[in-house]
């Protein structure tokens, strides 16, 4: 027999509609490069939206055709993941931060059209405008000036599309609507192709009460670039159920951010643990200066959240949540909360489980493969994390499938080691390259920067492995102590020796200025082991 | 180009796996023939779910084969939900409260192979098993009495079944799980086939914070019976968030219904108003015999909900909220709530709205078309509302297209007349056949029953139309009395004079005893008008 259901496919588009005819007053506050705000309604959205997409069918953009976009978080920016879409092409997100090379390498892999990119980016269009030829390049007038030839005026170019009679270009849910390359550490970043479908149930399990909970009341800030992994589906989820927009543009400094969130009140934020740990420490080196959003929920992910980070906002009851997520798992797929298991533990013991990456979440399954197969839940097996689920990726745009990556039976694999506990909770202990051989026994690089962080004289740490002639490889500290506070190499040893085996404490602590940082912010261990890679020895 | 994404389809199996794994503690409260509780937990009603899908498959069954239930809301009708589609079957929810040729009729036409029957209910067994020969007849021993030949004795036979080596009966997401026939006042009952994509799709929108807001922290109470609509599609979304089950079984008495309240206390319930009404009527005839349950969300649908009753029980720290739907649109598509639009109204203004049906959820689209096409929606043009989705059915079992029930755009005709308002809340005026067509001019009987029943006085109260010689037909108002309480006609007149036209006003006012039901608890007019159809005016 069969369903008698109808045969509508998930679309975009119909959260776009949802968006500009239930709730054309919500807001998009946007942050100009002057560090003024400008306010845009839904209603204005929807208009120029419809017009991006009218103009792009009008420019001859094809079904499927790639449009790439080189911009900070913005209202325009937001446009363009409605409205490119809406023509039926497919936003391809360029990472500012990558060196020019890898971005214009890029575009040239992901065959992208055209280009939508901020007037304050030009100068690095032209670093990287010799590797791939675009036949139009749009220039949003983001800093008010104006726009000079060969370059299309963005507002212009919109304002002269006609929306009569613009109908969405047909598709089916699987059609893709959005690309992100994953800025891997090894090898070429590969490219990430979401479709309509993966989008809007992203979107829907993201938005659920137990993990992002996204509805009318709230503010949402991405702090996230909205050119990674989709600023993680938010905008998605957040213009679903008429959030108002607070989007801070390029500046993302700390005392920046601290201006925006005393001024718009986000309700949710989101970025990677780095950002909030300087959020945390300028507003603390700062006291009267800004009153913090009392009640906001963060969602946090992108690499490890210390415990000791979740702590000091909890102090001015401001939530961070832990998310796991990757480019290829769209990236929303487990996430740390109170699961009916934990409806008794004490707020106190929640702590420990809120550093960890949580629970899978609706419509992702995990599991954890050791060299003898499937672990199991108990806490102690660690083997490769796998998972798997109507969005989250199962192949490479353009390329052959690789058994590195994917697994014969369809598992996306990882390359993040964990364990996960009798109570389902997935504890990432690291990266696959990260983990730190000594003595035939591994070193968890990531429990070990938890604990020194937890330190209150230390600002940041990243251990890495360096090569040792007996143990085969140790870990090496490398230590931020906060300004104007001291704590010595014996000290940290001292505390970590509490909590971990005598072979598990670094014997070798580095003090150093800052630890270096990826284009997505995280801590790039790749420089801190090119740093150090002839450390030497004395025991 | 093409998507990266897995091609993994939307599957209950999903739910299933991820509440037996995840929340093995989570709890599901039955009430017993006896009116004692019984608990199970998540990892036994999982246990128990698997062992019938595996009885069922080592019974013979087929995938797509229809299994009917008979049952209460209890653990073995939830256990049906999951395990029935988990074999490849289909749940096939027979409604109890129809008359038995009826029920004789519906399990011929939809071919159903077994029956799962609680034992209290074999006496109606036997007035229908001569209209259709199950192959089986298994028979839950509710009340705990033996289970005689030649019955099946549930318990038993999920005892017997082996779960070794047994594995999900493989799918694609447009498969049926479950089917539901309309308790139609026209013409035959219709049946709906709902499909993993559409149950899944339904579970995620109504779980979201706007909508229902379903989280591991609730204790779910559906008085809704699981054969109408699959109590809404709550005990799917339920089971995936780990939610607490209070199933009240065969106890529907409001001073039942507050004693269950009482004792396990229900975070979020869902019925019709009806139940809600007599629930607070006995409540406030007996003052301090119980204590309702604060901060609890309620779902009331089925029939409009009166803004007396959503006031009487904001008294009491209850939020009823208006969700529209029917067994064809799985069912929610419309709930009221204070959208973005209306973040500042003053409460007391929202009280209007939340007796409105609301403005469509996630995945569903409405229209409203007139005689000249679609309506605008300024609240005033009136026509049928009409709805599309993933989850909205667009043709019967075993029917032909019926144009009555379908444009031939591929919306279906609610046969529900509305309005939508600038704020893009639906209003339902009435059903097409309930309207009331006086001297060429349309009457609310809705409207006119939700003011009668905002007098203290009044109990209920239900409007239909009665044939008269001039105006070709006139509202007569069927008003219930509170006990110990009076009111007469004039009284009433006049109090609806300040709210509506002269015309509108009903000049007959007839005080019964009851207002009889549906099967599914709603005002059954039809009986009414049966019972007044020789009304004769004196005017």
């Amino acid at each position: 027999m069969q369903t008698t259901m109808m045969d509508i496919p998930l679309s975009l588009n119909h959260i776009l509609d949802r968006a500009g005819r239930l709730f054309p007053r919500s807001e998009i506050v946007t942050r100009l490069p002057d560090k003024s705000l400008r306010r845009h309604t839904y209603a204005q959205y929807y208009q120029r939206t419809r017009s991006l997409a009218a103009a792009l069918l009008a420019a001859g953009l094809k079904k499927g055709d790639r449009v790439a976009t080189l911009c900070w978080n913005h209202h325009v920016h937001l446009e363009a993941y409605f409205g490119i879409p809406a023509a039926g092409g497919v936003m391809h997100t360029l990472n500012l931060r990558l060196a020019p090379e890898d971005i214009g390498w890029i575009a040239a892999h992901g065959e992208d059209r055209f280009l939508i990119i901020d007037d304050i980016l030009l100068p690095l269009y032209e670093q990287f405008k010799h590797l791939h030829a675009f036949e139009k390049v749009i220039v949003f007038p983001y800093s008010g000036e104006p726009v000079a030839e060969p370059f299309v005026d963005y507002e212009q170019w919109i304002a002269s599309a006609s929306t009569e009679g613009f109908a969405y270009a047909p598709h089916d849910e699987r059609d893709p609507v959005s690309m992100c390359y994953t800025s891997g550490t090894t090898g070429r970043p590969k490219g990430v192709a979401y479709s309509h479908r993966s989008t809007v149930l992203h979107a829907l399990v993201c938005s659920l009460p137990d993990n992002i909970g996204l509805s009318a009341r709230d503010v949402v800030m991405p702090v996230t670039p909205m050119f990674h992994a989709n600023a993680w589906g938010v905008p998605y989820a957040a213009l679903n159920v008429g959030a108002r927009f607070v989007l801070p543009g390029p500046h993302l400094h700390a005392d920046d951010l601290l201006d925006l969130m005393q001024a718009e009140k986000p309700t949710m934020s989101l970025g990677v643990p780095t950002i909030w740990l300087t959020v945390i420490q300028t507003y603390e080196a700062n006291p009267g200066r800004w009153t913090l959003p009392t009640g906001m929920r963060s969602i946090v992910g992108g690499s490890a959240v210390p415990e000791a980070l979740i702590r000091a906002y909890a102090k001015h009851g401001i939530a961070l949540t832990q998310g796991w997520g990757m480019t290829e798992t769209s990236p929303l797929a487990t996430v740390s909360y109170r699961t009916p298991e934990l409806l008794d533990l004490p707020e106190e013991q929640m702590f420990a489980r809120r550093a960890m990456a949580g629970v899978p979440v609706p419509l992702v399954e995990v599991r954890i493969v050791g060299d003898d197969g499937e672990c199991e839940w108990n806490g102690e097996d660690v083997g490769e994390f796998q998972v798997r689920g109507p969005y989250i990726t199962g192949a490479y745009h353009g390329l052959a499938q690789d058994p590195n990556k994917f697994t014969e039976d369809g598992w996306l694999r990882t390359g993040d080691v964990a364990s996960i506990d009798p109570q389902n909770f997935v504890r990432i202990s690291d990266r696959t390259k990260d983990l730190i051989k000594s003595g035939g026994e591994w070193i968890s690089s990531v429990d070990l920067e938890n604990a020194i962080m937890g330190h209150p004289a230390v600002a940041e740490a990243a251990v890495i492995a360096v090569p040792h002639p007996r143990w085969d490889e140790r870990p090496l500290a490398c230590v931020v102590v906060r300004p104007g506070q001291t704590v010595t190499a014996d000290e940290l040893r001292e505390m970590l020796s509490k909590q971990f085996a005598k072979w598990q404490v670094p014997d070798a602590i580095e003090f150093i200025d800052a630890v270096p940082r990826t284009s997505t912010g995280k801590f790039f261990k790749a420089a801190l082991r090119e740093r150090f890679k002839h450390w030497t020895w004395t025991v």
